[in-house]
């Protein structure tokens, strides 16, 4: 998540470097800026250009001034207000889809403060179905549907879901629900879900369909493959999804050979993708992270960061950015649809 | 204050229901209706038609309800939110000149929730400026003078407040302030209250002017000066002013002679203003209660509500209800502008 931090006022300001300093130690934040005074101006570029934005300000002010930038809760950023005191984090904006409510109570852990989240399903201890899809890191085409499944949900309506992928797991969130396991897709190929239910002779159905998930590896020569294992553990349950989730496995050309990597791979049943050295010699993106030991040596900015990127297509984006570990360096990205 | 609460779900409208029935035993709350489901529209009707809206559901929607609405910080209705479940209340428009802080506190002491305000004065317990516009009935032409206000008064900065009545009781609220007392306007005209401060070698000036606020008394025959006098300090409690906020005392003709009333306004110091009953006659207002005894007596809605509504002009508006105490009835009202 990229996060921009507005501030006004000079106690304002220090809660926001302090927020910025814990959350920079986070790899799920990809960038997080702070940005002091000019709101308006602020705001317009925080709101088309992060996806989350903690405005430390007067509610009144953070609503007057994205009152003309909201567009529709697929699109806009999550959107938390804080008093200047740090006594309540709100969750504003984008709450379910765009990740709001989870970025909310976050934060008022990190700055011991107390959340305020609004959302029918979540004041119920219920799981939204675009919770699940923001959490799952997969995409609703049409956001209508959302809200009867929402409702349907709090009534603790029966749901039948099902999908490519075991999934049984899910019944456990959804009272009353079945799981229908349906054909496997081919390796790396994206699963949707389906979720139905039926109210006065009316049928419903929505599908959450995948993004594609990436894990990208850099590894030193000759490193085993429990070192790789071990790393991709890290960043799952940093990002709290199971393996089952991640699509494929990418890495660059100069290390297709590597046992550690191939192994670890077949282990986990997970497609490994090889990334030619001139594709990530073009690769540039602001939000990858670059270095001069491995620029100097291969002339790239990195391994693992643009594998993943590369691999997920234009306008992906990280989820967990570079973490190295004993000479294994992961990273994952997520495709944009 | 005219409030309308908005709900979508059921546990929600219960909630509305609760709410209502509490703010319909306090006076100062003219009218008070629950609009359930069809938020676009109700918001779009509320927004124009009441001072005060609580929207009992996510924030989310209710920003996005609002966004296409919204004017100013002196036009804006005061907007709290609240979760289904009533956790938090929280004060998100119009929190100083809408008064919605106020209404914020209040709420979340009706139904023992907890009032989430975000405002740099309010969170650091300090008196806004505009704040004490709203409670005490003023208006500030300039909004965009405020800011530079409240900055001073959150940073201590000395204030010269000057006035033509005696508002020395003032100083408390802002540190290291002065006062000086004007000479007196005359009986029945509209005072104002200067503030001034200078900074970097730059002052600062704003002006604060009273609205006209009429207290309507109607009176059965024969009531004592006391009579009126304890009916008169029962809504100066309710709406929290001393009576040298109230500009004048309205009452209608057939009542000019009652001693009680004549009495009353000699001892306050106050201008009585006479309303012809024939004007009272042709005055009809949807705020103003109607008494069907009154009516078939006299072919007036009704006296005291109609007499400060009159007396204060056109878009003026009720700010406690009528009220009978031991024969006497009062009501208040203030002026658009």
């Amino acid at each position: 998540m990229k996060i921009a931090i507005l501030s006004v006022t000079e106690p304002a300001k220090d809660l926001a470097l302090e927020i910025q300093e814990k959350l920079l130690k986070n790899p799920r934040i990809i960038k997080c800026n702070v940005f002091h005074k000019n709101v308006r101006k602020n705001m317009e570029f925080a709101f088309n250009n992060y996806d989350g934005i903690i405005a430390i300000m007067a509610t009144g002010i953070i609503v007057r001034m994205i009152a003309p930038l909201i567009q529709s809760k697929d699109k806009d950023p999550a959107i938390l207000t804080i008093d200047e005191k740090g006594n309540y984090v709100v969750s504003l904006l984008s709450g379910h889809l765009g990740g709001g409510n989870q970025l909310c109570s976050y934060i008022a852990k990190l700055i011991n403060s107390k959340p305020v989240i609004s959302t029918s399903t979540d004041v119920n201890f219920k799981y939204g179905i675009d919770s699940l899809a923001y959490k799952n890191f997969y995409k609703i085409i049409d956001v209508k549907k959302i809200l009867p499944f929402n409702k349907a949900i709090l009534d603790n309506v029966p749901l039948q879901i099902s999908s490519d992928k075991d999934l049984k797991f899910l019944t456990k969130y959804f009272s009353n629900s079945t799981f229908t396991k349906l054909p496997d897709k081919r390796l790396g190929e994206l699963s949707t879900i389906n979720f139905k239910f039926s109210k006065d002779d009316e049928e419903y159905s929505i599908d959450l369909y995948e993004k594609k998930l990436v894990i990208g590896i850099g590894s030193r020569r000759g490193k085993t493959k429990n070192n790789i294992l071990i790393a991709i553990d890290e960043v799952l349950n940093n990002l709290k999804i199971p393996i089952s989730r991640v699509n494929s496995i990418a890495t660059i050309s100069i290390k297709k050979d590597e046992h550690g990597i191939i192994q670890a791979c077949t282990e986990l049943n997970k497609k490994l993708e090889i990334i030619d050295i001139d594709e990530v010699r073009n690769f540039h993106h602001e939000d990858c992270s670059k270095s001069d030991f491995v620029y100097n040596k291969f002339g790239i900015d990195g391994v693992c960061e643009q594998c993943a990127m590369i691999s997920v297509g234009p306008n992906g984006k990280l989820i967990h950015k570079k973490i190295a570990m004993d000479g294994v360096t992961v990273a994952v990205a997520i495709s944009n649809d």
